[in-house]
């Protein structure tokens, strides 16, 4: 079927709006239409592909809501009408990590950012007058219909308005479940979120929604301290403003360290800060944020041996298809804020508007209205 | 009162039983009589008083079984003929780490291995002819008679035989608790266990008693590998025998990962090689083992953020007050088998016999009977 798209022709350059041949799902698959999607950081870091091999011509997107159009062979557990959200790790419900109950990294659908292409088939179902363009993520949503593995996609409430929990896709549960499902912090206790962007403010909802007593929020840039408030950000710390480590500064904020610490900017710097800020005895730090390639993560071992633990978290903990229509009832219920996270809305056909948003640095997240 | 002591005149040289005077147990302190203690690599490392600063003389000793002989001022949960294992760390009940359920370094009774003297008036309770000898972290087992913080006894079940329990003072429990307490491996799994010491061992006893599967020992000395079957190994890597890093070697034999690991040797390059060998997903690994002062803990924080679990533990988090009876019930109930430890014994007046079997790296556990 036809459907318009915004493919990604070259590195950095403005996606484009194209009429795409969507070929139909095969075994395993469903063809979604897309209704909103939104933008995030890790589609504008493969779009200027700097440091990885780059894959174009490619359709970016993976956070979206959408609904069912089709199925294919061995779908059995969704239909034609059902809401969904894709994403852009999937649970298969068979291998060893998706029997584990602390895991989330399913062998088979694990996110891989270098195939552009199908598991099934090894081809990608996007084409224009017969050139494939690449899929990214498994997910695609800058178009209006996409392919994608049933694995990858939660069966939401019908009734949940997808232009918000379109949201929940990515960035916002990776926080979000950050805090609640791997920091797990107790009622009243105290918590330093690394990085106010949207994943950290999720964190820091998420520090809220526990019942957290001190959220610390930790960020280079100052201008990130207001908007942190709305998300039960209660004190602030600008690294550049001190001149000792922030680690230092925090203990002495708080007679000895957090309970919890959640770091979302990937800087090894801020990791090694919101390890080290923890209390002895129970604290516990989350590092959520992507490093560099060539980090190294260093601290004296007695750091960790005076009971401190270090944990590392991948999409918040959640598995997509079995926790993620729980998160989107946290919203119904109005224990979980989305609202706040959605600073800006553009039309489909003005999507490189999200760009600029994001490159420079202006809101949150932007919702991209298809079919507009 | 008059006690026999062991005394260390001067570090490294051979301890020389002397008749010293031990003066009543002020406000919050117990006099005990010492029946069994033990020899720990502890007591040496500071008798060889090599990188610390050296404080003699001293008596040194810590792991240990005696009966309260008198108490002082304010002790109300002990009297004079209950049956105690003293201990190197304690339990105020009183401060944020004891009222936590997830800490047991107490902040008033925290190990302190510069102290030599009581808390009370900083004083020593121990003296010949007037010359104060210095107290080893509140215990000092090596004397007929010893004053101890009530808060480092542990009251135990009468019925337990000191001269097998005392070994629980210490070395053991730090290992089991490590494994039983923070490792948490699940009936079936697989631990690994890096160094096959006393303490190594007692984290393979943990993983037996909790149904590990494969307990895989790793050490430098293939001469350990027999000795560790009686506590449950199952299969043995000594890193020597390999020409790639003993993480992937472990990787290799366990499809990926074990899914916990125990350190138990304090080399940084052995705490690296027990985070990176467990799973990703799911895996967990615990430092038990103290390292050099100039350490550097060093891993890609991508090994974190594929859901691995780094934690420290200190006493194997047992709570010595609290937690230390139920320790010595797993041994009367035969869970828990101890014997299997003690591979030498020797009267008081041979104590540095037992200093020798470990510095030969002869055994586990030399126990020395008093009053002998």
């Amino acid at each position: 079927m036809a459907s318009t798209a915004a493919v990604a022709w070259e590195a950095g350059k403005p996606l484009v709006m194209e009429e795409v041949e969507v070929a139909p799902p095969q075994a395993m698959e469903v063809r979604l239409k897309i209704l909103f999607t939104s933008l995030c950081h890790t589609d504008v870091y493969f779009w200027e592909a700097k440091g990885q091999t780059p894959l174009f011509p490619r359709i970016f997107g993976h956070e979206a809501g959408g609904i069912v159009e089709s199925v294919g062979e061995g779908v059995t557990d969704l239909k034609p009408g059902d809401h969904v959200l894709p994403v852009f790790t999937g649970e298969c419900k068979e291998c060893r990590h998706c029997k584990s109950e602390e895991s989330n990294m399913c062998d088979l659908l694990r996110i891989n950012t270098d195939r552009g292409v199908m598991l099934n088939d090894g081809k990608s179902r996007f084409s224009i007058r017969g050139q494939p363009i690449y899929h990214f993520v498994g997910t695609s949503t800058f178009s209006e219909y996409t392919v994608v593995h049933v694995g990858c996609v939660a069966k939401i409430n019908p009734a949940a308005p997808l232009d918000k929990v379109c949201v929940l896709s990515c960035g916002i549960s990776t926080g979000l479940g950050a805090t609640l499902n791997v920091a797990k912090p107790k009622k009243g206790s105290s918590v330093a979120i690394f990085g106010l962007g949207a994943v950290g403010l999720a964190a820091a909802e998420g520090a809220r929604i526990a019942g957290a007593s001190r959220i610390i929020g930790v960020d280079l840039n100052s201008n990130r301290f207001d908007e942190a408030k709305k998300f039960g950000v209660t004190e602030f710390v600008n690294p550049k403003d001190h001149n000792k480590p922030v680690q230092e500064v925090i203990a002495e904020m708080t007679n000895g360290g957090v309970d919890r610490s959640v770091e979302c900017t990937g800087s090894v710097n801020a990791m090694i800060s919101a390890f080290e800020c923890v209390h002895d005895g129970w604290g516990v730090a989350v590092l959520v944020g992507v490093p560099n390639k060539d980090d190294s993560f260093k601290t004296h071992p007695m750091n960790v041996l005076n009971e401190r633990t270090l944990k590392g978290t991948f999409f918040g903990n959640y598995k997509p298809r079995s926790d993620l229509p729980s998160v989107v009832e946290k919203y119904m219920n109005k224990e979980l804020e989305l609202e706040k996270f959605i600073t800006h809305e553009v039309p489909f056909s003005e999507i490189n508007k999200a760009f600029e948003y994001m490159l420079s640095g202006a809101g949150l997240r932007c919702i991209i209205r298809m079919g507009a």
